[in-house]
């Protein structure tokens, strides 16, 4: 497996120097919205501390992304009144893994609706600022 | 969301009323084979005590899945010298769900090979049984 590398973009996200929009931030962890979608709302959950995907990081943090998934969960069926929750976590190129940073994705879905393509077009701006809005207001509610 | 149904088949094979192809088991978790394996080598870990799914489990308990699916997935990597892996998790039917007991889904995955649908053909058991010895082996020389 390649070493972590300090230059994708979660990481440049994660020290400020790209903008997202946030949704969450305690002590270990990091949530904002998946600019390219697979569906309303899809959003990510990342550690602050490196690490390249599941099988370099540290359990204790594994276990923090995974207490802010499940957060995040509760707070999309809110948002979106959604029926169901899809979560995935991909690993290396061949695992359909795109950033080398690890992330959890979240998706909301719906009934009779698939999942869109991975790598899909990018979202409108304000579409996701809405979307993110709406996310943060279900997580204050908690 | 529905309540916790006992008699789901995971919480059979967890009270030992249906088999399955055990690979891992310790206090909170267990996993084994699925039997209808989108890839080869897709594995499942679940927590022992009741929970539907990420959106009702206990954190602590799905720190221990994930644990788990940690080691799972660094022992499929070496088991079956795989390429990268694929973890998901789904929630609710429109979710992807379709036993109401939580569980992650860890498929090793392969440069060039798509995952198999969801729900397809049941593997042959002599396959699982030869897959599980594999994966058990990785596991030990941890």
């Amino acid at each position: 497996m390649a070493t972590y590398d300090d230059n994708n973009i979660f990481a440049k996200i994660l020290r400020g120097e790209l903008p997202a929009h946030k949704l969450y931030e305690d002590a270990d962890t990091f949530a904002m919205m998946d600019i390219m979608p697979r569906g309303d709302g899809h959003c990510l959950v990342l550690p602050k501390k490196p690490a390249r995907n599941i099988l370099d990081v540290d359990p204790d943090r594994l276990a923090a992304v995974m207490r802010t998934t499940q957060k995040l969960a509760r707070a999309l069926m809110k948002a979106f009144s959604a029926d169901g929750v899809t979560v995935q976590q991909f690993n290396e190129p061949a695992g359909g893994q795109v950033v080398f940073h690890l992330h959890v994705h979240i998706i909301p879905r719906f009934e009779g609706v698939m999942l869109g393509q991975p790598g899909g077009p990018m979202e409108k701006p304000e579409v996701l600022a809405a979307n993110a809005e709406k996310i943060r207001a279900a997580l204050s509610a908690t």
